[in-house]
């Protein structure tokens, strides 16, 4: 039976090009995650239900993919990493702590599907499990601006508030603890819908038009970090968890400059507030000016979550980036190296028939060195073997017919230049390291 | 509320100590698929219904996971890569061929979970598309090879048949063509269930007594691979299909000789049929002598899957690694290098809160150097750290108190030894790269 082959909705292939691509990408983060002392983890694509539900908010419960199984139990499909990693940090209470370790893989989220958000996507994450130190923080903060030097982004601003600072601004402005949650989506609204946007969700929620405007002049505070984190302090003065808070963003500003993460790189933001319910402490996330496109990374503490699924509580902070966005960006500012096209970096072709014994000779003897090293495998003129090569923007292209047998010799040839030599069959491999620069 | 933490039946959590052995395997896979000239593909975990229904045979539809999303569309979870993959090559016929292509992820079976059998498992898979030529088949079997002598496997045998030859037997017995998949699925089990187990398995699917006996005859060929060559060649001379088979089984061998595929490395063997429907050609798989756990490698040719979704059918060849099983093996024979227990290298531990800049700056200076190294970020007495080193058997501790912060060094402990040896800052990064051999 004959089916149209095509995607489900909001769902990408990744060919080689954008394969090599994200590699490129994940490869480096990975790297810096390993450098940070993060080691690597993995959770199932399916959880049960119950660990999902709930962790969240109303919107996320209502976005995760859900299904019955044959034997009737409810599940889920993973929705973000920090959910399960920390149902694995309830299971395996004996693991040394602080546990820092990374996490790269995809989360599914069912989504109306829209121009850069997806139904499947990649997140990358760092967590440090068992430390309320700020330098656990710091850890995470400066890994998000070491990753974000390193692949080239130029400017970049990592907005640092406190869930704590965002508590003792509800309480400053009168409008009942209970109203939390409720105000901190409003908030995270705003660069979205605006003050007055803001305002209108507040008098929505119940929130009394005095305390919504208080809350709505603290937003407003500008200035250097130190200037606003000194405004904040006046402000917050009669709340003791919005000093701690402060206290706390404090300390983690100290850390940074030892970290050498720039001034320029972060900002106290009173107005990030951050969607999901989890959070209790420091939370970050990344913007970048061009292009418009939202957060490129997100994060913050989140000490209670664990304890949803443990007697113990267990406090954690961590930090995760969206890969998607992430490539979406550089794809724009064209900031990604050259050659990405193939991870090829040699095609041996077939001279005829015959001499097909000698060209797996010369294939087996660059790939035994290290070189990625292709065969064209069909009956065809050299001609249309060049094209292949061509097409596919691999580098070097290697002509072995009877001569070059008859000699123990290739022709190779540079596909930039055009240039062409006549190499032994022992000298090939080392050439073509020296030419790839290794 | 608080909820029970536990996995979903069939499913693992990957902790850092198993991940790292994953990677391991993993990037030697992945080294080797590129210096065979594969690039990286990936799809999409979600695919609609009747992309994979129908692909895989009965069985395989009853255990895809299946499930209707919020907007009424029936989708299922990749099953397979291959399917996966025929689609996506229907779907961008443009892309230059032949197109080579490997692809590493997970994929999700409603299987009853047993020992060494999971609901997520990773496969991983090397194609060759838009080739009829067996050195197509030939390239992935040298793969195949290549990735079990590097990860170290001493003993193993790559099965290899045709789907051809075993038409040739069905015909040879006179069962009907109709019959030939039921017969396939039956002598795949001789394995599990012998001889009588088949025959009565041939019986009860209306194989009649005589052409059950022919087949189970043939299955019986012993000798070296040319011996088994020859004893087919005789018996299925009246079936052009068989000898079709055969003259490609000969073909394929001849080319493994060029790739240095030793004659031990593989058998011909006409018991071999394998489970899946949508074989049409040379089928290979590897079973090691110990332990006892079935096939660690498995595939064949496919030329008339991609037709399924497309106007044109595109020949294609390939072979998937079951990971779980090769990490099983390897585990079970103690196959892993020493030293994969933490991908970190050095833990700098903190001495009291006034030395913490200074444990900063050492931290940032290892990690500005390449070196995998974490930072203790709890108030802790160096007893405690050491022993959290211990512990996750990190080989170097570093201790930067305020002695050492006057006199810009450090203390540099190696963990294996108990030598400790006192470095200045400038020339930490040098001598660890140093001790760490690189």
């Amino acid at each position: 039976m004959k089916v149209q082959p095509r995607l489900y909705k909001g769902t990408r292939d990744f060919l080689p090009e954008q394969m090599i691509k994200r590699n490129y990408v994940i490869s480096i983060i990975r790297g810096i995650f390993e450098k940070y002392g993060f080691e690597p983890l993995e959770t199932p694509t399916i959880e049960m239900w119950d660990t999902l539900s709930g962790k969240y908010g109303e919107e996320g419960d209502r976005l995760t993919y859900r299904f019955t199984d044959r034997g009737d139990r409810e599940v889920g499909l993973r929705y973000d990493l920090t959910v399960p990693f920390s149902r694995v940090m309830a299971m395996y209470p004996s693991l040394p702590k602080p546990f820092k370790r990374y996490q790269i893989q995809p989360v599914w989220r069912a989504d109306k599907p829209q121009k850069g958000r997806f139904r499947e996507f990649y997140q990358c994450d760092v967590d440090v499990v068992g430390s309320k130190s700020i330098i656990a923080d710091a850890e995470v903060v400066a890994v998000i601006a070491e990753v974000l030097r390193t692949l080239n982004f130029r400017k970049f601003t990592i907005r640092v508030n406190s869930r704590k600072v965002l508590a003792g601004i509800v309480e400053a402005s009168g409008a009942g603890a209970d109203k939390e949650m409720d105000i901190y989506r409003s908030i995270d609204k705003l660069d979205k819908i605006g003050p007055e946007g803001v305002a209108k969700e507040l008098e929505n929620r119940g929130v009394s038009s005095a305390a919504s405007g208080i809350i709505l002049d603290l937003l407003k505070v500008e200035g250097s970090n130190k200037e606003r984190l000194s405004i904040a302090t006046q402000a917050l003065e009669g709340s003791e968890t919005g000093m701690e808070g402060i206290r706390e963003v404090t300390e983690l500003f100290s850390y940074l400059e030892k970290y050498g993460v720039g001034d320029d790189e972060y900002r106290f933001d009173l107005t990030l507030a951050r969607g999901l319910d989890y959070y209790t402490g420091i939370i970050c996330e990344t913007v970048v000016e061009e292009p418009k496109i939202g957060s490129i990374t997100g994060g913050g503490r989140y000490d209670n979550l664990i304890g949803m699924f443990s007697k113990n509580s267990i406090p954690a902070t961590g930090g995760s980036f969206g890969l998607e966005r992430i490539i979406t960006v550089m794809d724009e500012l064209d900031m990604f190296p050259p050659n990405l096209k193939t991870s090829t970096e040699v095609l041996v072709t077939v001279f005829n028939p015959d001499s097909l014994p000698y060209s797996i000779q010369v294939a087996s003897e660059l790939r035994a060195a290290g070189i990625k090293a292709d065969l064209y495998t069909e009956k065809a003129k050299l001609n249309k073997q060049f094209k292949f090569a061509n097409e596919k923007q691999i580098p070097f292209v290697i002509v072995a017919g009877p001569d070059e047998a008859e000699r123990n010799e290739v022709a190779l040839k540079k596909m930039a230049s055009g240039d062409q030599e006549t190499i032994s069959l022992s000298q090939i491999s080392a050439r073509i390291n020296a030419l790839l620069e290794r």
